[in-house]
């Protein structure tokens, strides 16, 4: 069987079982998902030993020790991929919702049916974890999942997948409902491409290079998130202590994750105050400045910056800053700057609060908060799959809401259309 | 400047103007609406002018009665894109809504705003009156929108797009924010498919060649809508009367549209009292059936179904007729061979009805309705801007809202991340 014919067999058996997940009850799927919990939690030394031939391989090929860091499963490892599972085992179960149904003129009733996407592809990088983490969002908003991670993880992922079909069997429910891509073969993702009938969302999980890898060979929809280019907007009727707070949070507490801060915008009637201040706890903390002239003049540590930095995501304790002329200018330099990911006010006034939640275009736009609670857990969400930085079909972090869509059900009794 | 410049040129326009189209009250877009629709009249003159010449050279083509048909303006076409441009700006204004805004544990406030995707790129054929139609409803909802009809309608569209341009300037917007484009080079859709960073979403309206073209070719999210092969299922319960009534409408009111009936699936248990009835009732008003060996059993004017008649979208008075073994028979039948567009149930028992309304995956899904009712106006959205049958962003008929997306908000008191 050629590459091509084993992902089409693959992929509509994937179709299949689709169906049958669309009609479980949230009952069933829960239990299946704490099942799936206890049983990795049970198979650890299992997983631990198929880890252990990944990493073996990998030290051989002289891995990075981040790459190498996030390939290893531990005890620890695999009960947070128990938990994970079990969480969302707790979510509320978006399937089957109907909204809007209202009576038109004539007597029928027409509402929305929230339902399941059908299947959905997952390619992630060599992080053993997404394996659960992916499948249990998926599962539990009803749909199949075909899981294709690097091919560093192999083996834990094919013995992940294999506790968790176990699962899936021993409740009566179709293999295909979860399956593992196990081949090491690339071309086994661009295969998996192309089948726009039996898949409906690919969901790429990793950097840059991955996601538009996936974006240019997908017939498939893509929800993608290239960057986080994140601003913090310092506005003139600025609370001095609370913007120190939030920039410090937002750059240094994790400052290689996508919603960090990388660019600091300040109004310039601030300047002359608040840019020492600023730059000196962030200098405390670490960070390299990397400023316009303004900034240099009142924060002399900062290295001059380039045009590259106003768009450069840094993921490390890097700040580009830049004073601006006002509100507009600050709205201008996101709008053209930005990634579309999170953006945030420091400010007092109402009406500038009001223009830049308005105005500013990106997924998650904040007044007098870090740019770190952008995630779908802090911001409630119960579970994060990803996040889209483009506007179709979902913009910001995603959980299980976006992992369905709504049809039209329409109750009649006889009508027909004039 | 070459055509990839141009288009490049023309999209950066519609994207700058994007961004003032998305801060606009509804008042001002509601006055812009009546004012283009009052404009159109006023140059009916001009635009039948515009159009004929078209016309002429369609006519030397020796084009299709039917598409000469569609390609033709007068007085009363002009008034129905007006009144259509009134009836939109009649409608509620989607951006700005914000839903959902709840107070998480730390205080922060998170809820979700409605705004527009921003640049929509149409692409149909030579029916002038969709640049009137689709321009109205991509502007109501805030967003820039470029124009691309087919190449005999040029003088036409380009006539029209003059005249809501000059609408735009009176009102000191943005000309980017409607843009028809004026060439009858193909190569100027092939460029526009590309520019993925400047247009957020094309919809293609029109026949399926159309569709699949720029789907091939788009870089850019599509919205699809490939065709509509609508079954209608008369359970063992069905009232007979109504199933007629429903089954006569669906087929016979409009058969050249998406929503007509295509398949008429029958419950064995009635094959032989309702077939003669329905097919008797059919064929008085013309239509052609072909049907499997039990449906020619009772119905002898029937010819002989092949597989190719379980998938055709016939748009005409052709249909096709099959006795099915129970629910699970049609549901199994239509999951299989359905379009995702319509499918209705005709029935008097509950639990068939719930489990149609369930489990059948299509886009609208009806219990004792005609299928003609699977449009948006029908439906409720006041417009349609067309109808998906993919399952991202939107799933079946398409109003203002589809044309929009969310974002998080998020308004706090100085948080930060612990």
């Amino acid at each position: 069987m050629s590459m091509a014919e084993e992902m089409l067999q693959l992929a509509r058996e994937s179709r299949a079982a689709s169906r049958i997940l669309a009609t479980l009850s949230a009952a069933v799927k829960n239990e299946l998902l704490r099942n799936m919990a206890a049983a990795l939690e049970g198979a650890a030394a299992n997983l631990i030993a198929a880890n252990e031939i990944d990493l073996t391989a990998a030290r051989e090929r002289d891995l990075a020790p981040a790459m190498l860091d996030r390939l290893a499963l531990d005890q620890e490892r695999i009960r947070g991929m128990a938990d994970g599972l079990r969480e969302v085992a707790a979510l509320p179960d978006p399937v089957g919702e109907i909204t809007g149904l209202v009576r038109r003129p004539n007597g029928l009733q027409v509402g929305r049916m929230r339902i399941p996407l059908g299947v959905i592809g997952i390619v992630y990088e060599s992080r053993p974890n997404v394996t659960a983490d992916a499948a249990g969002l998926c599962l539990k908003s009803g749909n199949a999942v075909i899981l294709r991670g690097g091919s560093e993880s192999l083996h834990s992922n094919t013995a992940i997948g294999a506790v968790l079909q176990g699962e899936l069997t021993r409740l009566g429910l179709p293999r295909g409902a979860l399956q593992v891509v196990t081949t090491a073969d690339r071309n086994a993702i661009l295969e998996l491409l192309k089948l726009e009938e039996e898949i409906d969302l690919i969901i790429p999980r990793g950097g840059e290079g991955l996601i538009r890898f996936v974006a240019e060979h997908s017939r498939i929809p893509v929800i993608k998130h290239y960057k986080g280019v994140c601003h913090v907007f310092i506005d003139a009727s600025a609370d001095f202590a609370m913007a120190e707070r939030i920039c410090i949070n937002a750059k240094v507490q994790r400052p290689g994750v996508c919603n960090a801060m990388e660019t600091l915008l300040i109004h310039k009637d601030i300047a002359e105050t608040f840019i020492p201040v600023i730059a000196a706890a962030l200098q405390r903390q670490g960070v390299e400045l990397r400023g316009c002239p303004i900034v240099r003049e009142f924060a002399p540590g900062a290295a001059a910056a380039t045009e590259a930095d106003w768009g450069a995501e840094y993921l490390e304790l890097i700040l580009a800053v830049k004073v601006v002329d006002d509100l507009d200018d600050a709205l201008a330099h996101i709008n053209r700057y930005s990634s579309l990911h999170t953006e945030a006010i420091v400010t007092r006034d109402y009406a500038n609060a009001q223009r830049f939640l308005r105005e500013v275009g990106s997924s998650t736009v904040m007044v007098n908060a870090s740019t770190r609670f952008a995630d779908g857990n802090q911001l409630g969400l119960g579970a994060e799959i990803g996040i889209s930085t483009t506007k179709l079909h979902a913009f910001g972090p995603m959980g299980l809401e976006e992992l369905t869509t709504r049809k039209f059900i329409v109750l009649g009794d006889g009508q027909i259309r004039n």
